[in-house]
């Protein structure tokens, strides 16, 4: 699983066209993602999150020349589908249902 | 605007009790909050964000000797209510709605 | 322990004037650092770090709009002085030194 | 330019023998890199960084069930060399040196 946000450093503080890019390419993955407020996280195999990386940057590299972009990686092995499961699982826990 | 999340590293490869009891304490904090699946946003000022992150840090102390802390910060002056706008603004820019 | 970065998001690509306002501010505060390519890790106890990043953002909250500000927290039980001895360890481990 | 740290979540509080190895991986690449007390700063092209990522997330996997990754990307066109010149440019802005 992997959460990532990709930002231009050069076109100042208004930056929704440029994320809008990024995430028609998330959302073509053929991937499950989720967006948030302030990233999105994808789940996959290593090497097909990889290529979509790869794909976001080549889209914003078109049009920024500071490119920041972050990615957290969090690898269980044996462990799928848990972009559904986990939330779930954390509310069970706490025996109390969270925002999302 | 923030993006946080905070795991002990001592304690094996399940970790969901111990991000409940720090989810519990955002949960009651007052401050409005989404959960994604790999991390939490909480939208403040910055010494309410500084005061949640260290309730939720003294929370796991108590039971974790290795913690790791994650904060991403997002500060736009004069902006507020983003944590429900932001992904309306990006998903209009790109006419297209994203999975959320 | 802290790794932390703090960048504003509306002054363009060129940055280092803003980077060295926000070191000039951790060099003064008393603890422990080392700056690297990108960033800076700072030791000391958790109150001592949340009070210089809050310093550190008041600097650059007063010339920007937009701010961008990571922070990693390592906490490690009665373990200090780490950021001298850590990589000293890890190449000790590795029985090769490495590039700093 | 690349910062990233790699750990297992399984295996403890203490972590030099996994880290040592992946800094070996990083250091037979051939890429000019810094180790950090909390990290690594590598400079390289996108598809070089990625690769080195991958080589490191495969010896990290023989070993571990679960993994975390983290890696900060900020390119910027045209600009190489930048692992040595950034923290002397930053220096001379502040007009005073800063420990490293």
């Amino acid at each position: 699983m992997l959460s990532t946000s990709i930002l231009p450093l050069d076109k100042g503080a208004s930056l929704s066209q440029h994320v809008a890019k990024v995430l028609t390419v998330v959302d073509e993955s053929g991937l499950d993602y989720r967006l948030n407020p302030m990233g999105t996280v994808v789940e996959g195999e290593w090497d097909e999150l990889l290529k979509l990386l790869t794909r976001c940057f080549r889209v914003l590299e078109k049009e920024s020349d500071r490119i920041s972009l972050q990615a957290k990686f969090d690898f269980r092995k044996g462990v799928r589908g848990v972009i559904e499961t986990k939330i779930k699982s954390v509310q069970k826990e706490a025996g109390r249902s969270f925002r999302t």
